[in-house]
């Protein structure tokens, strides 16, 4: 079996190469060829932590296996991060066990390039102004990813705790792009294309504060009870996501689905735009991507990082 | 993080310390100490293979993980057996992936400790006959654990292919005792302890055929609609599994329960005879232990397993 370290994982993978694993991946889901399994996830009642298995079976990209670990708030004492994750890949033909692939760096990778994935296939078209919701660990990742879609000329950016907006401003200088702390009202008016990345249990974002064309993606809900979108927003916009199932029980979209402002068949997976399946945004004004995570993004870039790891020679191999 | 390859395991782990393993977990599941997570367990519609993940906590043994792999029906054509598994284990204090460990012998060795501790615990005094049902890969390993327990001086056994028998013959002669084919209805008159470990779909051992003081250990059933005992049989007996929910699901008493000859709160947990908290076999003249097979079982052996590979220099360290 082969193994990727963590360490090595930030000068293997690029973010072109996450963002065409896991647009495959939700062509793959799309067309039948791939599927996620039920999602374990436990609170174990130990150290507060957080921790499950998330798995699949791509069998057009021969990716099997699972991600595995989770959240453990108390790590800083340890001089860890609270997220801890590894990626396993078995094989398809025999069930063996063939790659184990630190999973953190990787995680911030495809949660990135699922919205990535989302604005290509769905923002208006010359799209000029990005605009942030959040500036945690995971915002700097989604901006990167953003800015390699198009045409972005400007980010402008909002977070709970405005003294974490430095690193927008530094990321945004990084990719050349000029940066501008707003509050959310103009934000929603202003922005084409908004990614809202934030652990919020609220509403931030508001029907009112968004105005004209617009694509949001929103990666912060993963659980019951977060959310960031106002559900008057989110049943006056044209619905995607990575899974249907999901996002209407512990994404973004549990609160309008919850207030029957929106039903299953409301929500369209972005599998089926990517495929040609579904015209995306169309005539829509506001259109909204829910991502909410799903094992079959982890395997995708996982795979990906275990052949390029083994072509550079930076892949490890143990007999098991 | 460690590896263990499947090649060290028979080196390493004994029945000895799988047994201890064993016994320990299932008195942590009784005292609350430890818990299955839902098991995930899927046809993943390609080489007709059944794969997924079996996991738990142990918070009293430190044991954090899963065992993930399954059933590849056709891995004879690349020369490897059809089961195929590895546990992967995680430290509770940090979410990190602790270690891998090839996980077939292993599996092998946690099933037989299984009933070799519902025999130490529920068999008659003076136990004389061991019954063996069934002659596959893990009948050796069954009657070994077994053997081990206390004062057997004759094995006797069936098997659906009588051709099959010398595996139990030949293992019986290894452990110094004899060894006689019989019918079912002698070995279950006969027998003081039986174990069942086929691939059934129909009850083999009747009601008719057990006579006298006797405990039988039913470990081949973990499927819904697999079987080995007559309803009736069970529903006479005095019932103690590893898992309630799991034995009246898809182990040997979901016939029994879909029958209500008997019911959840007719079935013990083997945990709570080993804590001291159930009296056990009391006056009851048939005990079954229905041997289903959980993920904590795994990771007690496989916690075991890592402990002697790094005091024995066999582990191999990688950094992950």
């Amino acid at each position: 079996m082969w193994f990727v370290p963590e360490k090595e994982i930030a000068g293997l993978m690029t973010p072109e190469a996450a963002f065409d694993a896991v647009e495959a991946v939700f062509a793959a889901m799309a067309s039948g060829d791939a599927y996620n399994f039920p999602v374990v996830r436990e609170a174990i009642g130990y150290e507060d932590a957080l921790y499950g298995f998330k798995g699949g079976f791509d069998r057009k990209g021969a990716n099997l296996g699972l991600k595995a670990g989770g959240y453990w708030p108390n790590n800083q004492k340890h001089g860890l991060i609270n997220h801890q994750s590894t990626v396993f890949l078995f094989d398809p033909d025999t069930g063996r066990v063939a790659a184990a692939v630190g999973g953190n760096l990787l995680t911030a990778l495809r949660t990135a390039a699922a919205s990535a994935v989302s604005i290509k296939h769905l923002a208006p078209k010359g799209a000029k102004v990005l605009g942030m919701i959040g500036a945690g660990h995971q915002s700097a990742f989604q901006m990167r990813a953003a800015a390699r879609t198009g045409s972005f000329e400007k980010v402008i950016g909002w977070n709970p705790h405005p003294e974490m907006l430095s690193r927008l401003a530094d990321t945004a200088a990084d990719l050349g792009l000029p940066f501008e702390a707003v509050e959310l009202p103009r934000l929603g008016a202003e922005a084409d294309v908004i990614i809202s990345i934030t652990s919020a249990f609220e509403p931030l974002l508001m029907d009112a504060h968004v105005k004209g064309s617009t694509h949001i993606a929103a990666m912060g809900t993963d659980t019951k009870g977060k959310q960031e979108l106002d559900p008057a927003l989110v049943g006056r916009a044209r619905l995607f996501t990575d899974e249907v199932a999901q996002s209407v029980s512990i994404g973004e979209f549990q609160h309008a689905a919850a207030q029957k402002k929106i039903s299953d068949s409301d929500v369209t997976a972005i599998g089926r735009v990517i495929t040609g399946d579904h015209e995306g945004r169309g005539d829509a004004e506001v259109t909204i991507f829910d991502g909410t995570g799903v094992g079959l993004q982890d395997l995708a870039v996982a795979g990906a990082v275990v052949e390029l790891a083994k072509q550079q020679g930076k892949a490890i191999e143990v007999e098991i």
